[in-house]
């Protein structure tokens, strides 16, 4: 029998008439023929809701209990989904993870999957039960404790079923129809995307196109899970939403598929540090220490003589998250006073944003780098940082250029063709 | 190391403020040197709120899918309350029904206690988490299903869990500070009882003095387990509220303990029943097929003739709860129109209300049954059905009486005397 994962989040199964909305698309599957996996995230609100509860009742919560409290969310839906789905007509019940077993580390709050052993479920297939609604976002531990995921584990948890009961493909139902070349509320050319290879899906999804979770991504693209976003609130058919999926299907690609940005990035600038074998280590070591998420790194090394210093000596630039921004600032003024490091001035730039073209045609093609710069320099748009990987140019700038910059780009890739 | 039970039910832990408070309570009994089993139900509200959902997602609803819900909310003030207990210094850990295990039976929405193995608490005692902290209402099935009591099931936990593990005693914190001779909204003589037996308690819950359910009575006086009703509002002390316990306890016992009323009942009467062997058992087995719950029985025997019948004749009045009359109606024309029983005429009388006097001290005291039918003339209480067990007298009345009717047998029998 083919098997489908269908998961819900928080505002697909808000109220009851949602959730009937929810059970009619898993119906349509089950008639189809589908064995169906449903994955619910809570209403959405009552995690919030017990997150509060738990954080003023205790500051430095047990996070064995905060777990315990918190996966309450995802039963009440996945038993309410199944019991609407009985209405129907579909035999369907639900499970916890402790049922399941869902097997993870005891990390509480952001538990890693051990194992999803496949006997309970298919036990319950082979009787006639052919939807297993599954309550998102939890396991339970050696301990026999209940785990939590993390925040959007829901996706992460239908990527795991999908692979671990080898579904056909793992529908992700949420509040967008799909992925889109880049944000439509900055460029009214957008286009929604068909199919999305997954290493573009994972730049896209860290650089801040928030449809579905990094980690999910990642796990999707480790185990081959035909992973499909698409709507909740809309009709939807075998052709809806964006297909994330494995390069190789993908007949023809785009050189570029996508323009992502954030606005949620600070340049910091350390002036004129004595060049010396080890200082990268030390200044990323300290701000890693820190807890400091670095994305761009730049070294302009120069040769002159700056001040005090009389040898080699460099500027060092770098990108942080802008909540992150304090912290860094701290990390590094601690470590010049604890005499680790030398730097004659730090300056932090918070009005920048990042912009990215993503694809993975650009492995085989020359010139992406240039004509990104050149649609920049058109628009007058100066470049502060350059960074690049295989599939991906990324640029800091001003950031009252940013969507100038977005458009620019969308329109020098043309990426409202389809 | 001495163990206590303690229950607090969902007004009292309704919110955070209260569950801090019951948290203090919990406290101080650990700092006396107690291990406790903390049960505590659903924050007041939120289980309505699920039952709700429930029935509005379905009609006919799976009963295990109900469990699997409505459960949550016990698992949510659980976690809340280990985590304010911890905060406190407390060294607690929530557990729920399946964890413990609390083995039931898979009667859903209204199961039983199969087994409560000590282990798992124990061991955990042992490493030092002295405070358990377990979610009521709730166990599970041998199918690994979540199972739930029924309502009020949290008092039948906290006493199992009492029993189980030899608790010192169960004490019931309550939106009342204990057992009183009489509601004192009827009369204002009404005392607080320090002590009562398990028989007299039985009499009175089952009377419609909501203070404990009676599943949980009868198991407390199965197993001796040491109740007390005290007021979770209030500072307490070993000496507060009502303890439910042995008779053998109480040294001195009064001939009545209390007055019980109910205002649930109404007075059906089967007039010119043919009176022939049988009859009873085909009227009361009609009416426990249909689901009635009958109370009080009164057979008057004539030997007139009475229309149509010439053979003996009896009029035949039960008592049943009101909500219940309409099904006992349907039940009793059905069963005289399908020929199984012959009547004239059936009276339904939902003007009444019961009236009990409870008290251990009955078995060996004579003149109580005389000396309450006098309070009641002396009064000029019409008296319409009698009833009587070991340790009660009830009457019934008609309703208008039903307060007048309670402070005469009060003062009567001077329970306003400790």
């Amino acid at each position: 029998m083919p098997l489908l994962v269908m998961k819900f989040g928080g505002t697909s199964v808000a109220d009851l008439a949602r959730i009937e909305n929810a059970a009619q698309k898993v119906q349509r599957e089950f008639e189809r023929g589908y064995d169906v996996i449903v994955i619910v995230s809570a209403m959405s609100g009552k995690t919030n809701e017990m997150v509060g509860w738990v954080e003023q009742t205790s500051k430095l919560y047990d996070a064995r209990e905060y777990d315990a409290v918190v996966a309450s969310g995802e039963n009440v839906t996945a038993g309410l989904m199944a019991l609407r789905l009985q209405e129907m007509g579909v035999p369907a019940r639900s499970w916890q993870g402790w049922q399941v077993p869902i097997n993870t580390t005891s990390a509480h709050g952001s538990a890693r999957f051990i194992s999803i052993p496949r006997d309970n479920i298919d036990a319950k297939f082979a009787e006639g039960f052919k939807v297993a609604v599954v309550a998102g976002f939890q396991g339970v531990s050696a301990e026999g404790r209940i785990t939590t995921l993390g925040r959007g584990g829901s996706d992460t948890t239908a990527v795991a079923f999908a692979a671990a009961f080898g579904a056909e493909r793992c529908d992700i139902y949420t509040d967008v129809d799909g992925v889109y070349t880049t944000d439509p509320r900055v460029s009214s050319k957008a286009r929604k995307l068909d199919k999305i290879a997954f290493e573009e899906m994972l730049e896209l999804a860290s650089l801040g196109a928030k449809v579905l979770q990094t980690r999910s991504v990642e796990l999707a693209m480790r185990y081959k899970v035909r992973l499909r976003v698409l709507s909740s609130f809309e009709d939807t058919d075998e052709t809806s939403g964006t297909l994330v999926c494995d390069e190789e299907e993908i007949m023809e690609s785009k050189v570029v598929s996508g323009v992502a940005f954030s606005r949620d990035e600070a340049k910091m600038t350390l002036v004129t540090v004595e060049d010396r074998p080890g200082v990268a280590s030390a200044i990323f070591g300290t701000l890693a220490d820190a807890g400091v998420n670095v994305d761009m790194i730049v070294q302009n090394i120069s040769e002159k003589n700056y001040g005090t210093h009389t040898g080699a000596v460099t500027d060092m630039t770098f990108s942080v998250p802008t909540n992150q921004v304090a912290r860094a600032q701290k990390a590094m003024e601690d470590a010049k006073a604890a005499g680790l490091l030398a730097y004659d001035d730090l300056i932090t730039d918070t009005d920048v944003a990042k912009v990215s073209v993503v694809g993975i045609g650009m492995r085989s093609q020359v010139g992406v780098a240039a004509k990104t710069f050149a649609a920049l320099a058109a628009e007058n748009i100066n470049i502060k940082v350059i960074a690049t990987s295989e599939i991906k140019i990324s640029v800091l700038i001003d950031r009252k250029y940013m969507e100038l910059a977005v458009q620019a780009l969308h329109d020098a890739f043309e990426l409202d063709r389809p």
